[in-house]
């Protein structure tokens, strides 16, 4: 970010007074341009014991395989952004069910949710950003070209749940930020 | 937004190609400025069977009560930000629980994430955004003068699955945009 967004002119990257974060602040207007972490919300659909993946069509990781998912919008739940990817990416309608994941992806500034779907009738297709679309059984996921470390951490988790008969929730976080090397004993 | 934070020249809102919602765009370089919701997160945290409460000193919503809670910040989890609040508003070390929440603010663009979380010393204070902070019984809860609807909804979801000894997670939404209003028969 090098401009104010309000009023044009160049922000600077700074403290302000009460806070202890360093913010881009307008120099001219005074705006204090917060920045967060963007929601990334997908669900695991299941129709008739099989799975709906999606190969993208779009970078990053284009060729790979993933659930649906993608950024949530102003103004929808979590349960209408996840349905609205399954839509998007895979022409399918889906029943959101129960939360499934929360992963923070702390090098992207993002928190992926994924929920448990049902896919009632076996229609779907390829949609814009995806190359093919397959309803998939457990045995045949191409675990090695899993798009995402949160896609495969979810699909591992809900396999493992439903062969429990169970539906938790699970936390973790992915970090891929340069860590300082730890230096070994000469 | 009237001004793009990359190169300070104007932006317009209209539907960039492959997409379907009105984005800023720039009309120099091209630059797609996406919003997205915001996350804020906070705990009820509890000591002796009391619940920690703060009174807010910030707009909005000024001298009103809430636990702690605030917008999650780039490079933290969910449980990292709860717990980071309550030591800013709270002046308060506590270890943060189950799920507890997740709140659609579809108004103000926000989800509000709320975890159980325990207070393990009675040490608290006042932080700089809080009036006053205070270990409450559950029967001397100020709900005409609690702050926000997630935070009512979240502080009675724990108080039922408290004297119902379960730890669900709960969701909701919340919704203030004006809404069309029907028109009578006449």
């Amino acid at each position: 970010m090098k401009f104010c967004n309000q009023c044009g002119a160049q922000v600077r990257l700074l403290i302000p007074a009460g806070d202890n974060l360093a913010r881009h602040v307008c120099q001219a207007c005074g705006a204090i341009h917060y920045e967060n972490p963007r929601l990334v919300v997908g669900c695991v659909a299941e129709h008739e014991g099989l799975i709906l993946l999606c190969r993208r069509a779009i970078e990053p990781r284009r060729g790979y395989w993933t659930v649906p998912a993608g950024f949530m919008e102003n103004g929808e739940t979590l349960q209408e952004a996840a349905a609205r990817e399954a839509r998007e990416e895979a022409l399918a309608e889906v029943a959101i069910g129960s939360l499934l994941s929360l992963v923070h992806v702390l090098h992207a500034d993002q928190v992926h949710v994924f929920f448990r779907a049902a896919l009632p009738a076996a229609r779907y297709a390829a949609g814009a950003e995806s190359l093919e679309v397959a309803l998939v059984d457990a045995v045949d996921i191409p675990w090695h070209d899993i798009a995402f470390p949160s896609t495969d951490f979810t699909l591992r988790r809900y396999l493992e749940d439903r062969a429990a008969g169970r539906e938790p929730y699970h936390f973790t976080s992915i970090d891929r930020r340069l860590q300082p090397v730890a230096q070994p004993d000469a």
